[in-house]
């Protein structure tokens, strides 16, 4: 019998609890904790998790994964407060919408003989708590695994396991490349939808603007309803980021309204036309790459994420992901080096 | 018998049909037309109209009530070409997203006995043409309700049966109110969900940012695929307008990225906790507010909106709305020409 522990039961780590019983894995016991222990008698009724531990020592000790699902600002005191107990070996993986400064923690926290795995399902919706998990919540979506330089082989197989257990699918990048990448595409998002919101919201003709607002202003509001605490704790992480991308958005807006303001009507419809278009192009290319995506052949069934877990067997695929991240990561410090050099 | 023409057998018009439709109304023939005569076979099998006319004078001659479905550019044209032909006592109203300068043509164009209300369903989805129609398009939906000044009470009251007959709920205000509502609600959300497409797309890691999308990116762009017509139209019938709440708009952000760059970490949290809640208000409001309308008595069935077009009754609710925009009109046309007299 194997362990896995959720830290953090809320719509992450409950659904993750919720998506891993629904497989039925064999001989692996999902064991969750929270801060709030009201939470965990939830988590335990709703069962997405086989046990609640009420101490955050006794649940990370002698457990083979832990899977790290709080906001990102926890995870540091949350990282140096398990270190101490964890089992040599052991595999600690996040759920963190930013990935640079989460490792950057790991490095400074962890032990030496334990991996980290950096993790980030790009899934969600704007409800939050474990009243709003559910365990279809990642399927299909796309999973950003970023290992820590040190991690093994195995665990990088074992995160990827779970992964594809739970239905989504492994996208391997660096914690850089992540973190840029989902500022544009999803943190982005989150402050235009609050900006839009404050926009209306902030106008004196509000009651009459809310009496007249339909589809189009809910969703594209829709995630001015995220939980305030990861949208701060996003902007924190991620400021250099997340600031450029806001300029980008800003410069494009204006060009927009320069077209409009400046009677360049056939302009304007051009760029109307050619973003319909782009954007129906992107909705079919995520189809189609979902159907492809099934043929690729990874761990799926309980049995091989628990022979993953013992260290059995060995995903080709994986290892090279993680070699070539090594690589780079000697490259960019032998570059580092030769810079400081240059000084 | 009475007839309804729609013009333009589009999502909007189409819709229309199949709601007026399903409210099996008796004596009452539902005829349509539109440039395209495939689109008319088509809503004709789809039962969205009861018969198709393929000349626009036989479509409007002796026709009881026009109802326009174009988008708005196509509509000068229209209002000119259906004029001729229209019945003595005949009423016209549209759908088209900007008003004020639809009144503009129709009060250029249309005879002093037809009467010309205006009118805007707030409804759509991204999908369009006569295939994506459908009856429960506009079920609890807002609809802007503007008459002509020299519109007739009966005028008045039909539109607003139809407008009662397919669900949606009547909002009466003045042209140029709307348009500035319309706006920030409706019009600055597209220009929204299109600029944020364009910044992630035009970026050289759009291949990764687009494997990483999820429903945020996906919900937050949706109005990004509409229809470049309409969303033409709309910015260069409502120019002045939609550049005020870019403007509002992009104020509003940078000050948001004030807060990031800055540091400002409390009042950012602050920022996001305050619209989460404001807009979870606005949600629940809406839902109340659909509650307390269905106690509003308005005419609703199909022999009721035939009484109505024949004018044997009387509305005194429109007839009130009718006289205070008369009113306001008759104040606005003394003040400008005050401000004439004063140059």
């Amino acid at each position: 019998m194997e362990r896995i522990t959720i830290i953090g039961l809320g719509l992450i780590g409950g659904s993750l609890g919720l998506a891993l019983k629904a497989a039925n894995l064999r001989e692996i016991e999902i064991v969750g904790f929270d801060k709030d222990s009201s939470v965990i008698s939830k988590a335990q009724k709703k069962g997405a998790i086989d046990r609640g531990e009420r101490s955050l020592e006794r649940a990370v000790r002698d457990t083979a994964l832990v899977l790290l699902a709080t906001p990102v600002l926890s995870m540091r005191r949350l990282l140096s407060e398990i270190a101490p107990y964890l089992r040599e070996g052991a595999i600690v993986t996040d759920t963190g919408s930013t990935k640079a400064v989460i490792h950057q923690w790991a490095s400074e926290f962890l032990p030496e003989d334990v991996s980290f795995i950096g993790g980030h399902p790009m899934a969600g919706k704007e409800t939050a708590g474990i009243d709003a998990a559910e365990a279809t919540l990642f399927k299909g979506k796309a999973y950003c695994v970023s290992p820590a330089v040190g991690a093994s082989e195995g665990a990088v197989k074992a995160v990827l396991g779970i992964i594809t257990t739970i239905g989504a699918r492994p996208v391997f990048m660096d914690p850089e490349e992540h973190d840029s990448y989902v500022a544009a595409i999803s943190h982005l998002p989150i402050i235009l939808a609050t900006s839009l919101f404050r926009t209306a919201r902030s106008s004196l003709a509000w009651p009459e603007l809310a009496n007249l607002a339909s589809s189009g202003f809910r969703d594209t509001t829709r995630l001015a309803s995220s939980e305030p605490e990861l949208s701060h704790d996003i902007c924190i992480t991620n400021r250099e980021n997340v600031i450029h991308w806001i300029d980008r958005f800003i410069a494009d807006l204006s060009q927009l309204r320069d077209l409009i303001r400046g009677k360049e009507d056939e302009e304007l419809y051009k760029t109307f036309a050619k973003t319909q278009m782009d954007r129906d192009a992107f909705l079919a290319g995520q189809e189609v790459g979902r159907d492809m995506r099934q043929a690729i052949e990874l761990p799926s069934t309980g049995e091989s994420l628990l022979s993953i877990l013992v260290g059995e067997r060995w995903v080709r695929r994986a290892f090279e992901v993680a070699e070539s991240l090594e690589k780079r990561a000697e490259e960019r410090e032998r570059e580092r080096r030769l810079r400081r050099e240059d000084w």
